[in-house]
């Protein structure tokens, strides 16, 4: 389940409510592509702008669209305690797996972020994936508090940022963090315009962004990237190079959600306010974007 | 209500519930103390970490246990919506006003701070404070931004960080910032340390986690202040260094926690987690500061 590609699919909102309907059919979609995994409520996923019986509803529909493809369900918050019942609420829906994200408002300690884990996966019986995303949890994690964290029981996987863009120096960073990890725990990269060289590098997985809304193009790079063909991943990843751009001036959810309403995936205006969507002529230029790389619904 | 001493109580735990009797006894002895006013539930109150049943609860506390001194309740969090809800509730327990930070977790815009300050005033009935708390909320006012936000309606008061540590620079700031707002709006200095210069360079208010727990030593510094002694406020303010040198290292929140324990106004091990107290040998540190400065109970 820690390999290949992990897609993460946006939780669309409608009139400020969950859109049932569009939200499992992006589930649908993924499974119909083949990925291979499926992580619900990820930050692309709004995860932190949803209450807890909005995401044990988006879990169940998460898992039961899923099929056979595994689930993993995000459970961060910024209270321990709200945590580990969001842990019971996944594994109660179904889920493969739970992602955590130290997510702060006071900032936090190492000593802190490792308690946090330590207590969360004290109560769980499904692998856990340590979230490393320090633009939305303002949590810096360094080597030693992966492998403190690593060590706990039911981490099987670190999502890590990203990686440096040169091949060898992210290869350099890869190997340095494994050598801080027990065998069993895969790293996955995120970022996605990092994932082709990533993938490259070492890791095993991509959680990514865009693989849960255009996941044809995600496996583009993923497949090739982790059957040894870096040249045709590179390709892949460098065709989808004015949408990397794009994700660094305005962020990859709002991006990602243009994307899926240009494409009538999901209804316009689909973020939790106060976010939102593009201005009108940066989502022509998605448009402009998706239209030219003939991507399609 | 925009001058003086805002005082901002602990919201107590003891075994992951708000600790009533504790959070009624703080409320009591600010109003004993003569503050100006309280602000319950502000970062000092953990708002972020407490559900919307126990933030209603706490603020029906707060009204019912404060006499005629009013109380501003703090109705941040991540999604609009969830905002407007706790406006209501606020209100609905009496609040005589509100506090709104813009916490983020995906990075907001200028217009999407704006936006979330606009859709939440347009609901209101009473006054509003603009929450400027950048090291937690994670996004940075301008002072186009807040000129922008304080021509919105009910904007009465503006919580700015902290000011330049000299008086002339300190004075400076503050009349810049004036000249972005209506006359209506009053200033309030946070960041305890700054507390003292800030009043003397012109703010009308000082938005104090020290005055939550400790309110005779805060009003030793505002009265002076704001009656034109600042020889004085400088004197009181500097016999608590020792503290805001904690204060800086390790946050206020949990220095301040640990006087209250110390005291034995709060229980032990009163924070919400993953956030946890101070060390044992910081928390020796911080009784020994607290008994030379004859801080009882």
């Amino acid at each position: 389940m820690f390999t290949g590609l992990s897609a993460f699919p946006l939780t669309p909102l409608r009139d400020d409510a969950v859109d049932e309907a569009a939200y499992v059919g992006l589930i649908e979609r993924l499974v119909a592509a083949g990925v291979d995994s499926i992580t619900a409520l990820g930050s692309t996923g709004s995860y932190m702008y949803l209450d807890r019986a909005e995401r044990r509803r988006v879990a169940e529909l998460a898992v039961r669209s899923a099929g056979d493809v595994p689930v993993m369900v995000g459970i961060g918050a910024l209270r321990t305690s709200l945590v580990q019942r969001l842990a019971d609420d996944a594994q109660e829906a179904g889920a493969s797996a739970v992602l955590l994200a130290p997510v702060s408002y006071q900032k936090l300690t190492d000593d802190e972020v490792f308690g946090l884990f330590e207590d969360v996966t004290a109560g769980l019986s499904v692998p856990l994936v340590v979230y490393d995303n320090p633009g939305t949890t303002h949590v810096t994690f360094t080597d030693e508090l992966y492998a403190r964290i690593a060590a706990l029981p039911h981490v099987a996987s670190i999502k890590i940022p990203g990686v440096p863009p040169v091949p060898d120096a992210a290869a350099e960073r890869v190997q340095s963090i494994r050598a801080h990890l027990p065998d069993t725990v895969s790293i996955g990269v995120s970022g996605d315009p990092f994932a082709a060289v990533g993938l490259g590098a070492g890791c095993d997985v991509w959680y990514s962004v865009i693989g849960g809304t255009l996941p044809d193009e995600a496996l583009a790079i993923s497949r090739p990237a982790l059957s040894g063909d870096r040249e045709a991943a590179r390709a892949a990843s460098l065709r989808l190079d004015r949408l990397w751009r794009l994700f660094r001036e305005f962020g990859s959810l709002r991006v990602t959600a243009a994307i899926a309403e240009h494409l009538g995936l999901v209804a316009p205006d689909s973020l939790p306010r106060p976010v939102r969507g593009l201005d009108p002529s940066t989502r022509a230029e998605v448009a402009r974007i998706a239209d030219a790389l003939h991507i399609a619904r």
